[in-house]
């Protein structure tokens, strides 16, 4: 054999055994009802090459990855344009991480993902809240006709667990029904403290990366003026640090358009971030 | 014919009717006199473009522009670097909107096409007063020995209205002559309350995009950090609401720089805005 | 009413009225099904847009398309994710072409627009023969269980029309499969004058742009080294002259890849010369 | 002092010593008649930058530039908008070049310089031909009512030494009335050796970058597919090596177009060739 | 000779004379030991070539660097892939600027380039105190088995002067260990009165451009989200004004990176401000 | 353990077992010595990302790598700017795959690491001759004091393996004492058959991916015009085919530099195609 060393072919700082390992890391590479421009399907690889750069210390959460024991599994292949199959093959796979008791860290792939990773969820835990950060409500019925898309993707997650349990923090886009939506069951969030109606949930937060600002996060598909800032964000998450955490993904990162590879590498240390509160 | 449904080639939300309409969106496609970095000419037209990408609905003004009525009469044609048979052709076009009643949306092109359109608001309104939101002070006498250009637009226009009915805001840049214009003439303003002195004129707000931080809005000829963050442009916006608006101009975009299309997506996202207060 | 001169919003050289027209150009902007880098629904946009820069004369062909009665419908709107209903909406708006006996000049999207195109001409014409321009087959069966994708476009129309009325121009990628399908009906064609087989048919030509070599196009979703210089494509283009061609479609450009604009400013030449032999 | 050792700001290769030069290298940073994208301004600047990173070696005409006296004047200040002074500080400047015997090598900008030069040009020498390497006639009698612009610029020449003395080699593109005047004078040159009828004369060589093909030399404003390779070029200027040549022009690269930075190398190159035949 | 007038090849407001000058600019284009993305070697000519396009007036400190008596050295000449060398050049250059009794402005360059100035400026004062503005500690004692990187510059520093003579600003990534070092010596500083300690101190400061936050400054080879706007690093400036500077470096700009210029622009407004408070 | 399916994170065809390889894949990820432009450093990652993009089957050699039995190993972890502990780690990697009595498919990295393989390749075989497919020379003695760098390689190789064992292709740019060496040693080759003086040799081939013409591979630290087309390497490499190959390196990609990512995609054509006569 080659005597090396090697550089890591994972996520910095992953560990190899999956039985040993409390946190699964998933990629879900699918973009295929983005209704602006594409490219979330090479968030997961761009992420894992890109983690190499980042340090493995947390100064935000004094916490060091290579002390927790997280297995990078790698990305699912997903058919094109399917988003059926997309949500069954990822349904399947989160599924697994549940039964064997471990919990998740989603890569996405656009948004749509997340339904996949909470119709298994709900098959393992009862008392579920999920807490969105996201530029846009997600809320719509339908998009141009279709129903599963990453429009619309938290209305069908509210059908699945209900609107009250359901916080939408860093909202700044949608149809004005979307936004009566959210104020009709007060899912609009503005302050942590407002989260703690879900203290004895299992909390599933989902990140769609356009919530951050876009002058750090320009690599989306849809860039919204007036979001939030990095340690905005940080100060959310570490609020939420106290909650019982049971996945976390973070979806939307169309790595090709930032070229200054700023969204990527923002992206990795979010992750790290996601992995020292899990 | 064909069946469609087809994709609107103008400005969502807009409808096609001139004579409905109470406010013409109207592209000046100009850019000869810039100092740096040009491209402001294709602004028009990849705005158009870019504007299918947006909600219609403001949440920062609870409007969806959808209601409002408005046309977009498309872009003007100009000769190349001849900037007298612009403002010409500028200054005719914008008489036939205000002749007309209406009010102006117009979408530049570099700064220097304002005045074409202060130069036909002038013979339709005694009481004018002109609210610029620019990093540069705009106020030279000449540069490099041209008068009309970019760099002395304001300039230009407070020959024609007087300095006292001139506001400047989030201006950082120029020379030192220039900011000792500005605090001769008290034109540099810092707080919303600082414009009620324009309480009862005929309010004109041009916006150099550049006014906005680079970070977020790089898509511009010459990048000036320090800048506004949208939040705090919107927040002025929300304070002139309740003046007497009779038209808006957004200049200076140069839609090529920014490869992300935050800068074009923000500048729909403010001409939104915009269409909600006039 | 507004003085203008304004620039024009429809493809230059394009005249206003459907009813004297020769030729319909239609923007077919859709682009799920791609398995590389997407994009190519912005495609009809950008190539409106930049045709403003070119000479709307050809010297390839001594034509001026001013001269030439098309007339730019614009872009049909599909959903998102459901080639199903796209294949549809284009066959119907192609169908009403091909009934007032006009012809189409199809403006991708991707390549499996063509399929809808085909479907459409088919009701009309019985002796049709397509000539493709390619660097890939498109004749897969399915794509990771899909069946209407851009790989496999080809093997879609081999089946409505027979592959003895096809033939593949600059053929170099694909599996191997694929390349055994090509030579068993022998549709890889090397020279013009292998077209002669299809004298007394009515010609569909396709052209995939990734057919010239990505030095020149690199705005494609999957390069292909190795490809056609422009000159050889406009060779080939002079030779299917003589035939009796009933519609013309360019697909695949994305143009956002190539930030240069050459690649979409070669399109735009290339539409011009299509209109030249149409 | 500094001990250094230091880079050269100049041209690699170049001396201070203006006196002893036989080559006078000029900048002319001059670009507002553009009818495309703009940026040709910063083509001398960036030039120099990037000459370090070439060698001073030419294998195609075996000659080392560190052997040539040459003189980096630097780049020529000029006013924005104002076509008129730009052509007479061009003019004055490179009559200065002639009236001391020397050669130009000017880089632009944009091709309308070369009118400035060809003034200047016209005073010393009475028998004058210009060699245009071009993609574009530039033959209008003017573009939007504008008579001084780089469309138009050898129709200007034409008018001020005789379509007779001027060759035009890689044109295609441009108005359907300047392809006759072409043909009507016989100007555009097919073969090195049709450029013979010049033997006797002062030859002005002007060569816009456009006239490459684009898939190499992206970083031009109008890029028009089917141009020469550099061989090609490279072939030409052998061909002219044995003529009498008193000045020589490199203009149109807009340098920030092409990211790749391989236009701009190209540039240096050619420059570093034409220097080889001056 | 030639008339002109000509543009300027050095930094804009420096004049020619060295013996004159208060302030020697000097550049250091070295990046061999950089961990991630390199090309800080070309910022100093970008930052010369860039310097055109901003105003000399600073309004943040109502000062006109034209006023200031600095001289452009240019840029040394270092050997590839050889740190000692790089760093010998560097020390015997700063070493004749600080005999010359003048101060140091110098542009990198990565940051390793600080210790050579340190090691130069340590023979001629003894009561030196180093400010940090940096996204990392730079306090390794070696990467990758080498002493001499980037990464390891401070504690490089911290050798030669001491811990208690260094403060560090802006800090927010590193290893564990780093954060220790920091906690220990008490150098993380996070107001501008904890520098007070230093106000008999001759003081250096080095600015690695990314403690600012990626959104300004997406041109540096790591970028790290959660830094600091322009007015803070401004307002930290603004207090230092008062120290006794001896020297002022700026590092780790990485041009190319930053398509939009931003970085680049934003970096010689810096240069600005800091000449303003040498 | 999870369902799956799951994306190869190693090179598209590869397979897992090291011990059933013919041939071995390694990562020499080293950019330290370069001239110009750094990244090549990215080069396997993003050729090993890229490579799920490309077809398995070469229709130019009428293979299909999946029916090859190759072994991608991943990348080294080199030290920083220590260019003889970098050769140090590659000669051992690479001795153990000769030992295993394998061959190598190296991708670089910078081009000195080709001097790493031949050292260990010497051990192993006494008849070697290296074929250099590259734009450059690289056979300076030293460049600016240093001996190991990408620009004198093959000089270093020379010293090993003697001139006469060595054929130079592509050659177009070097100082004037490298092509006098090119030409004493009779190095330069122009046509396949003057290889046949190796037809007894274990051959290894080293393709700096300059060699082509940066229209088609613009990612590349030293772009330079006047290279081979993609067609003409193939039958370079169609012509070796019947040689005794023993090893072939690919260096010199700088993804990043190239963000159309054709430069990319057709690296990891041309891998297949290597692995293709191997």
């Amino acid at each position: 054999m080659l005597k090396g060393p090697f550089l890591d072919k994972d996520f910095i700082g992953s560990n190899k055994n999956y039985d040993k390992a409390d946190i699964v890391m998933l990629g879900m590479p699918y973009d295929c009802t983005c209704t602006n421009r594409a490219g979330t399907r090479f968030a997961p690889q761009q992420i894992r090459v890109e983690s190499i750069g980042i340090e493995t210390y947390s100064p935000y959460f004094d916490k060091d990855i290579s002390d927790i024991e997280f297995f990078d599994a790698g990305d699912l292949e997903f058919p094109f344009g399917n988003a059926e199959k997309m949500l069954k093959i990822t349904e399947e796979n989160v599924d697994c991480i549940y039964k064997d008791n471990k919990k998740l860290l989603g890569i996405g792939g656009e948004h749509l993902v997340t339904l996949g990773s909470i119709r298994a969820l709900k098959k393992y835990y009862k008392n579920i809240a999920v807490v969105q950060f996201d530029a846009h409500t997600d809320l719509r019925d339908e998009y141009l006709g279709e129903k599963y898309t990453h429009s619309g993707v938290m209305k069908q997650i509210a059908n699945l667990i209900g609107f009250e349990n359901i916080a939408q923090i860093g909202i700044r886009s949608g149809e004005k029904q979307e936004f009566s939506l959210m104020q009709k069951y007060n899912t609009h969030k503005f302050s942590p403290a407002e989260l703690d109606i879900f203290s004895d949930k299992k909390i599933f937060i989902t990140i769609d990366l356009d919530v951050l600002d876009p002058s750090l996060m320009s690599g989306v598909g849809t860039p919204e003026a007036g979001g939030m800032s990095y340690i905005e964000l940080i100060n959310w998450l570490k609020y939420l640090k106290k909650f019982d955490i049971t996945g976390i993904d973070i979806v939307e990162l169309a790595p090709d358009i930032d070229t200054t590879k700023t969204s990527t590498a923002t992206a990795c240390k979010l992750i790290r971030e996601c992995l020292s509160i899990l």
